[in-house]
């Protein structure tokens, strides 16, 4: 799932500023060249200026973390649909790109390093089981409406927008991880079949 | 997927003890506190003998990530089967644990981080591409041979395949970096509807 630009306005103010220095740092560097120095070097004002906001690095990181993840949130729409199978294919339309822009796939890649923090340091895992609740509860609403109308069979929600996580994390994930440029596609298409012959209705 | 110890025999030469001791090292510090002194420290021999074998702390973990994935390959048996459909579910079982024993979180904790390193590091990159296919062509060789006795239904084993792939690490991801605990068994619940209702040729 992914957010072209969350820096999409002009910075507002110092903070972001800062998050916008320490995004381009982790873009430019990647989480293992990552130094206090190298935001520095992408952010306009004094360095003292970022030591007044934060801690450290970590606490940096943790902070650019769950800016992000907020700003992606706020990024999905959010009313009721009377077309629940258009707008649940179009979330996994959106949340795997078959042909990436470069925004999207240079967000993702500090998600998937951001997100390998989590292994080792639960504010990260905290952050990130937030946000999957919401994109989640997201996914298990449009499911909902769709058993509600008939569309789609009685299936679990909450069952069916975990296990639609699972497959978009993954793919985004391996996108991110391997060489091998088809996986959206490929999973895309059985993603298809799995919306015909698990969740339409029609199909009985 | 796991292998639980990858270390199950003694250490048979220098080559395995550094293997052993970078493990330990990253299971116990994680990938972002792990430095030459801490793999030295799990080491019970001169720390000389690393720099013989490796340039530094960078070659070393790419050494490592070899060396568990061909250790985590050669542990999955090989023979064909006569029952498709039970050797698939027991490949989604072992791959997706709903329980899983602490050394095998550790086993996958120690994957996700060196994994995000795919995301700047080409090197990692062609390790993870080449696992993923191992795995992926084994996949697709048990749907070949259902869809081959009729037990399956005549769907692309490569896109099957693929799609099980991303299930699989998209699971085993969400397990290691977010808290919710139920995510296996719930993602084991509804790829037992999709077996049945995608897969089985039975359903039609």
């Amino acid at each position: 799932m992914g957010m072209p630009d969350p820096f999409e306005s002009a910075p507002e103010n110092t903070r972001t500023e800062i998050m916008q220095a320490a995004y381009d740092a982790l873009r430019e560097h990647g989480y293992s060249g990552l130094t206090m120095d190298r935001i520095d070097e992408q952010f306009p004002k004094s360095k003292s200026l970022i030591y007044q906001h934060y801690d450290g690095k970590d606490d940096l990181l943790v902070g650019l973390l769950a800016f992000l993840l907020e700003r992606f949130e706020a990024s999905v729409p959010e009313e009721a649909t009377d077309d629940p199978e258009g707008q649940l294919r179009e979330m996994l339309n959106h949340a795997i790109p078959t042909a990436p822009e470069p925004e999207r796939t240079e967000f993702e890649r500090a998600m998937t390093e951001l997100r390998a923090q989590a292994a080792h340091d639960d504010a990260y895992r905290e952050q990130f089981t937030r946000t999957d609740q919401f994109f989640h509860d997201r996914m298990a609403m449009v499911v909902r409406q769709g058993i509600a109308s008939g569309v789609f069979r009685e299936v679990d929600p909450d069952r069916a927008a975990s296990f639609l996580m699972s497959v978009i994390h993954g793919t985004v994930n391996r996108q991110i991880t391997t060489t091998d440029d088809d996986i959206g596609q490929t999973v895309q298409e059985e993603l298809d079949a799995y919306i015909e012959h698990r969740l339409l209705a029609g199909d009985e």
